[in-house]
């Protein structure tokens, strides 16, 4: 009600067009109704409170309103008001007036139609796991926001702002704000990166860094090696580039790099697409020698390597990025401040060969002209002094004791009953296997009845395995939640594999329809 | 220099490693200098200075220095210090670490390298654009950053981050901070344009919003029908989409809507797309009978309108944007925070027919997964109690003066060498023609020497006209800058007219190669 008010209030009034402002108003209310903007049934203000709203005779507003009610449009109801017309009650449009529009579904690109035809069991999903505020969620593999500097950034932010306002707020440079690619330049050179500043390309979070690959170097059709399973926004972005994907399983370890190797020989793909460390959804890491031996074979088949670093590319145990090992200037390295900073930043970095630099800045510009430099400037008056760092080094230790609790509570409650990855330091989830016969999206309904709430570890998955796995991301989630959320899923899980034998048979007896 | 030891400063040494501090000093300093970090000929930091800062004994730092002398890669000058071997003085690298990289440039997808190619003279532009302090620059369409409410949106920006900086920060909605995505709506109501929260999404400047129209409704091969001149960034939109561009001309009083009639009857274009009021590069606008007219002839032909509404559709004398005149459900409206608040912001809107919400906020999540909710909420805090709508009212008015003052200067310079296009009152520029035998892209480090700099109009051109043109942006110039500005460029136009007719004789002289 209060919304219609406002909106109505706002009716605009061209007094000088020679066109009654009772028509003005009326026509006006045809269109909010014709257009959605007032429902059926919406009751509309008081004639006197409108009149004066937009300061016309109330015989004015009486005149239109009048009008609406003789055209079937809306009724008045004495002592209570006018009320928008119920569908039902309304004359049809005439034909001459009748909609005309696209069919939009037509209309769509193949792009746009294979991702819609992708949306229905994420949004299903989204509907199962939005429970109530007893839900404990492993959902969201977001960082936890009590543990953010929200004010230290916000002081950063006005320094930022008193120091060079304008300059920020002005169209900026495509590649990023100079100071935060010098900043992050000398940063990944602590962790064994080679970069110089021209090499480091600010970018609106690593999603986007993905699409400006894929855009930048992949044709309809082109081949990507991806891990199995793997981050569903690539899955997304090499999906929109209309790849084909080559999915290599994770082992206990990481990317099973000796079946790689068959990949590579059968192929010739375009790209390998990776995340060595905190692997998402098995939060694993791959070790030195992996890492060593990927980045080798990769060279010899002169495959690039899209290196997904997760944002912290120094805590996976010692384990140098894979741009760090690279000789042939192969890998390109995507970074991110979601995980070790504030997600709602939406700011990357992707560290580029020098022969790229300039194609993925052509991509940026069209795709947005550049990220906001109010932010970028922000951000690098943060980090500066090494406070990235500490912060770093806080939320990680957190972070390394609430995987602890998880896997103690595992261990405990579902030991006999499902198997998991094992997470490394920077791993944020990790991915439990339950027997063959549940499926995970299936179960989920269940598990929020019973106030726990996980991934379906089938959007990992590229081809449609993955159904008896779910994601459980920890990070977001205070220790005591973590413990009393596993006891809960175990109970769902042996509750559904005691029922499961009896099912097959069900299922038969069912008529085939 | 400075630089260089920052670098140094920061060599990760791992004392645990059992691999000697001299050998891990030695082989860090060789990686740089094999990336190229470290150039040819820098000086190393003082041996003391090194060890000092990395707390190791001054003889490590000396021994790691004199390896990389002994290898051929550092030169020692008595008394001088230690220098990073010229390229030709060091050994060639070892054949099996040789690089073994990527042929970029073959790597490149179409896309890209039609990017690539069309970047060529836009770089010579850019390089003879930047002129120095004195260069009167008539070349961005950028606002004038004097006129910001900086200090205002800084205050809007700590009350955000103080009510709610913790779910700021946190990943958000892909569609938009609903408050700002209500306070649009409402906005929108307000210049005519029925729209409900829901159709109301929010991206990152109407550059994002235009790549995902394209990417959500364009295969390769589609026809997208464009205003001849028209905005670069949209030709790169649909080009990235692999869009066939139909130009349909400018005239005095914008487009030629009798001449889109034959395009949509030969073609069958998929989209249209144009700006209706102060057009990007000439500032004309379309008067409301041709808006009313191109709508109805787009509506019998089926097809979909891009309205690029350049921020302030209130303003174009009057006249009603494409979407209020919209029926039957055709019109995307494209907004942005640019012109009338802060082109760095990366904030504008994207009004869709209510079929079109879902499969564009699909390609926007997997473009970024969605736009920074702080400056979302500070806009939006920014923006209330019609502060937007009194800001918008100052700069619109100096902006106004702006353009009296550059047509009085071309009336009094210009006059008889050039004709021009007549801006609306939203306009930013106008687009000048000069005489035909005169290439504006050629002329322009000419008036960059003698102080004035421009846009030539070929980039707003498809299919290689519009040589003999120059866009002339307004908006950024003080008014006593653009009188002296029209008075330099009148001079280097009028001088290159007398040499011309000179010019093809003296190029016939020329040996065929």
């Amino acid at each position: 009600m209060a919304m219609v008010r406002r909106i109505l209030l706002q009716i605009p009034l061209d007094r000088a067009s020679g066109v009654a402002l009772f028509l003005q108003i009326k026509r006006h209310l045809e269109r909010l109704v014709a257009s959605g903007v007032l429902p059926p049934e919406a009751k509309l203000p008081a004639s006197r409170e409108l009149a004066r709203g937009l300061r016309v005779n109330r015989a004015t507003v009486t005149t239109a309103y009048d009008m609406l009610v003789a055209e079937g449009l809306a009724r008045a109801h004495v002592g209570q008001g006018t009320f928008v017309a119920g569908r039902a009650a309304r004359p049809p449009a005439a034909a001459p007036e009748a909609p005309v529009g696209a069919d939009w579904e037509a209309a769509l690109s193949r792009v746009a139609r294979r991702l819609a035809a992708d949306a229905a069991p994420r949004e299903r999903f989204e509907r199962a796991s939005a429970g109530g505020a007893g839900v404990i969620s492993f959902v969201g593999a977001s960082p936890d926001s009590t543990l953010f500097p929200t004010e230290a950034f916000r002081l950063a932010l006005n320094r930022a702002i008193r120091r060079e306002g304008r300059t920020l707020l002005q169209y900026h440079a495509v590649a990023g704000y100079p100071a935060l690619r010098r900043y992050l330049a000398t940063w990944l050179v602590r962790q064994g990166i080679e970069a110089v500043e021209d090499e480091v390309l600010v970018v609106s979070g690593s999603q986007q860094g993905l699409d400006l690959i894929a855009r930048t170097l992949l044709d309809p059709g082109d081949a990507v090696v991806v891990e199995q399973p793997t981050y569903p926004g690539a899955i997304q972005a090499f999906g929109a580039a209309q790849a084909r994907l080559l999915p290599v399983p994770i082992g206990p370890e990481g990317l099973r790099v000796d079946l790689v190797a068959a990949t590579l020989e059968g192929q010739r793909p375009k790209l390998l697409y990776c995340q060595p460390g905190g692997q998402n959804p098995t939060g694993v890491s791959l070790d030195p020698t992996a890492r060593r031996a990927l980045v080798e074979l990769c060279a010899r088949h002169r495959v690039p390597i899209v290196e997904d670093g997760f944002g912290d590319p120094a805590d996976a145990a010692g384990a140098p990025p894979l741009r760090a090992l690279d000789r042939g200037g192969l890998v390109l390295h995507l970074g991110t401040f979601s995980k070790i900073l504030f997600p709602g930043l939406r700011l990357g970095w992707l560290v580029a060969p020098r022969a790229l630099v300039r194609p993925l800045t052509g991509i940026k510009q069209l795709a947005d002209l550049h990220t906001s430099a109010i932010l970028q400037a922000a951000v690098f008056d943060f980090c500066r002094g090494r406070r990235l760092e500490r912060h770093a080094r806080l939320v990680r230790a957190e972070y390394r004791r609430r995987r602890g609790v998880l896997l103690a509570a595992l261990r405990r409650h579902l030991g006999r009953d499902a198997t998991w990855t094992m997470p490394a330091e920077d791993g944020f989830s990790l991915l439990v296997t339950v027997s063959e016969e549940l499926d995970a999206a299936e179960l989920l309904p269940r598990a929020v009845a019973r106030g726990v709430a996980y991934t379906p570890g089938a959007f990992f998955f590229v081809g449609g395995e993955g159904t008896c796995t779910l994601r459980l991301s920890f990070a977001a989630l205070p220790a005591s939640r973590i413990e009393e959320g596993v006891r809960r899923l175990a109970e769902v899980i042996r509750a559904a594999r005691r029922e499961r034998p009896l099912r097959p048979a069900a299922r038969r007896a069912l008529p085939l329809v």
